[in-house]
């Protein structure tokens, strides 16, 4: 048995190896509001083990969300309900989990199964409750390291495993367009393609297929748009008033906050939405040398370096100008640099 | 010599190769507003001819744009002059060129120049005055032929060729999510990567790098957004007294007309943009099986299936009706489909 520390810092493909050659029937699953690359390597996987004859069984905290229905045209994720005996499975692939928390009503019952649980994932990993790993934080998704592994067991890498790999990278990746793209991820990317899948349909369904009077309310968003600190701080406000005035789901806000790193002076993009009245959700992105998830850390959220999270409850007014108010002594720094871009 | 005919279908590798072994001064052009993968390409190839001992000359029928300059920082390129003796050259590379009145000044002094003209391009071919040609319409950019004459001449890819390479492919690919990517698009981006190519920058310089005023340009742009045919048609309209009330240049509307392609069921976006009063430039994007070129042509303009653009004398209400008229006509067969995404 590996000491904790060990955990953190080993990756474990043979024991991994024995343990999909020994069972038959493995629970695979994710955090809650799985996203492209959750889902996407959660499938991949599925296929792989179906392709050597075991039977995976996929059960999520939480449904499949509208935008990633495509990659489960049949179904196969379940809902986790309360009497699921999680012992009954040979072992547990926990996939893309950044926090252990993020298993939602899963959590406990994975925890508490007595059997093999793995551990596959590319965020940054501070424990967990995983005997075995493969955690590799250079990996551009979870679906890279998922296709590390298929490879490591010899198991053939077929058009179904290939389009969900394919969702998987294009969206952590942003279209190989974020700083977690590297050679291996073309060079993957390459020989998924290679197998048929159909690229250009892929990235229609995950990026272009929006409603049209979304289009039209980012565009008021967008207009109403405020800057700060030699126009490195950008930021917009949604309220909940606004959103029901223009008849839209706070969902539908999703990826407005991305667009103001488009301005080359922007370092920091923030979006105040309140998801319900008093309840604001605040995205934070940032570029270049600024790191967003320090500011999120202070009113308690969190992420990655240049995309993070909080949520705070109060009036928009209050939570403006508590997170401004940060948000600029963070920028102080930046102020005086010349623009690298 | 080929006919023709012979022209239009074939690759002259081998005499290329001759052409460059036996010259040393050659010139290189492209098109005017050259933009990234036309200068890319130009740029690649003169380092590729520079590492062998060659001397090229980089001459373009217009100024280098601010948008692309970060590619030609030590300022390789210079504008054509009047006084220019072609026939000084051994050899005349002629990049990405779509249409030859594209090289406006420059047309006529390299048509008569009496020297070999070589045509490296991706776009479909409709004949010209070359007497080589390395033309192929699977390459996703032209910078794709660059690659691999320089492969087939044996020159390797050092970094500064790299930077030149992966910024056309990465812009004319629209960062890998374009119908003209491919398996081999991702392989050459792998290689062009593992030569040190700063990616990240690149794309902040190429996608990341507008005005801060511009987003909120666009916001009002958006909101003003029309749909009709059962919103696969959506438009927009920008006059020149809009322009001009909120302090915007024509250029920074640029990319506008992509943006309603993102709402699943737009099959055709159109911007009308009043460069100067009565003259309106009407830019196509099209998705799925809807061609806007053909749309482009009843008008007499062109460009690809999916991105083509028109330019009319009028008043905005004038060209509108006419233009919009047409689109509701081509896209009748279409709105009775059921949405495939």
């Amino acid at each position: 048995m590996l000491t904790t520390a060990e955990r953190l810092f080993s990756n474990d493909w043979d024991a991994i190896r024995r343990i999909i050659e020994d069972g038959n029937r493995f629970l695979l699953t994710t955090h809650v509001m799985a996203d492209p690359d959750a889902l996407g390597s959660e499938l991949a996987l599925a296929e792989g083990l179906r392709c050597i004859g075991k039977n995976p069984v996929l059960i999520n905290p939480t449904p499949v969300g509208a935008n990633v229905q495509f990659l489960d045209s049949s179904h196969e994720v379940q809902v986790f309900h309360a009497g699921l005996d999680c012992s009954t499975f040979d072992a547990v692939f926990i996939l893309d989990i950044s926090r252990w928390e993020r298993l939602g009503a899963l959590s406990d019952p994975i925890r508490l199964c007595g059997k093999p649980k793995i551990c596959i994932d590319h965020h940054p990993y501070t424990g967990g409750y995983a005997d075995h790993h493969l955690v590799n934080t250079n990996a551009c998704a979870s679906a890279e390291i998922v296709y590390d592994l298929l490879n490591y067991m010899a198991i053939p890498i077929n058009e179904r495993i290939a389009e969900c790999l394919y969702a998987s990278i294009l969206a952590d990746t942003g279209s190989f367009s974020f700083s977690n793209t590297n050679a291996r991820s073309h060079k993957i990317a390459a020989e998924l393609l290679n197998k048929g899948v159909p690229h250009r349909q892929i990235h229609e369904k995950l990026f272009q297929n929006h409603g049209a009077k979304r289009l039209q309310f980012m565009g008021k968003v967008l207009s109403g748009l405020q800057f700060d600190c030699d126009q490195k701080l950008a930021w917009m406000t949604i309220s909940h008033d606004f959103l029901q005035e223009n008849g839209m789901t706070f969902e539908e806000a999703e990826g407005f906050v991305d667009m103001p790193r488009n301005c080359r002076s922007v370092l920091l993009s923030i979006m105040f939405l309140e998801v319900e009245p008093g309840d604001i959700k605040i995205s934070l992105r940032a570029k270049g040398d600024f790191n967003c998830n320090q500011l999120a850390t202070i009113f308690g959220g969190g992420g990655h370096n240049h995309a993070s999270g909080i949520r705070m409850l109060g009036t928009m007014q209050e939570v403006e100008h508590l997170v401004l108010t940060e948000a600029r002594k963070a920028l102080q720094p930046f102020l005086n640099l010349t623009q690298s871009i």
